[in-house]
């Protein structure tokens, strides 16, 4: 009995540890500016607007999915850039080396978690990472179409930033309509619309 | 046919103008500092933190609750705030007015998005506010006791700024237990040592 109660209360401190050290993800910025272009968003907003995203439109998934599944996977998805920090989509060098600093990264913040909880988390961020299942598939396309609707907003405020060109984007969501056809049909009309009015530069512009 | 596209294309729509809407959730900013005490903390990074310990921490509610549920509920439970403003647990002015100010908040937001939705998620908001379900009485629990994680890793920054008292907290924290015993208790530690130590002041301080 005594010993159960020293096992309980070391799980629940391994699991408030591993709390704590979430916070940190409020301080890793991406290249996204929010609507109102007011400054950039870190990760753990756009987790929780993934998540909400999750909530309200997986009836437009292409393969039915567990709502809830979808909803932890988008919720810890970007956990490892705690440690890797975030990578810019069409930053080449960064995304040679990304893999290896986001596994290294997983194994540290996961193992801090009681081991049944580490291991399921670990498993569902490879999951989203592998893009296979339905969930992780319509995950997946959650995250590439929120920064779309974001960047649209603030016209187009990242795509000028880093001058951002319509094949760059077309072959980062080469894969967004495998989670959904529908939102991939909206999204990429909001992109053709950004191309005409230059926010996003058509290959014929001198690069 | 065409009539149904043209339905679809309408709900598309709506969720898509909330989901838009929702994006100011993150300029919504409360009295908490990031455990690093760089900055105050927003309501989109706090819902995606209660989210988070929804989904490890839910095996510590005092009855057995459908985590889905919980999620969902606290990552829609501060919504309100982006026409009504963040309430200061202890601004007693502010407290008067804030039931009113944020009905009319709910009542604005959860009808940009198609009725069945809306109408979901202004119930989901009022089980919360209400706190009889399981999973309300969980969610509110969590809901008090992340500022009391990241107030202790700041060493109090936001109790000292506001002068808080003993009293207080463990007025406002009257039904923490309600959601669950177990972590009430790991929390009132907490509490306790920050009171001990200076952080919460002591009613015989002179006020």
């Amino acid at each position: 009995m005594e010993e159960h109660a020293v096992t309980d209360e070391e799980r629940l401190k391994k699991q408030m540890d591993f709390i704590r050290e979430t916070d940190r993800e409020k301080s890793v910025f991406r290249q996204t500016w929010l609507s109102d272009g007011s400054r950039k968003e870190n990760d753990a907003e756009h987790s929780w607007h993934l998540a909400l995203m999750a909530m309200l439109l997986s009836e437009y998934a292409n393969e039915s999915v567990n709502t809830e599944h979808v909803m932890a996977m988008v919720l810890i998805h970007d956990l490892v850039e705690i440690d890797a920090g975030d990578t810019y989509a069409y930053d080449e060098e960064g995304n040679k080396t990304k893999r290896e600093r986001e596994v290294r990264a997983a194994q540290r913040l996961f193992s801090i978690l009681p081991k049944d909880q580490g291991e399921k988390l670990r498993a569902l961020w490879e999951e989203f990472e592998e893009a296979k299942t339905p969930e992780a598939k319509f995950a997946n396309t959650l995250d590439k179409c929120q920064p779309i609707l974001l960047n649209d907003a603030s016209g187009g405020k990242s795509w000028h930033e880093h001058t951002v060109y319509e094949s760059q984007i077309m072959k980062r969501n080469e894969k967004t309509p495998e989670g959904s056809e529908t939102l991939w049909a909206y999204f990429k009309k909001i992109l053709e619309k950004n191309i005409a009015n230059g926010n996003i530069k058509k290959e014929s512009e001198s690069r």
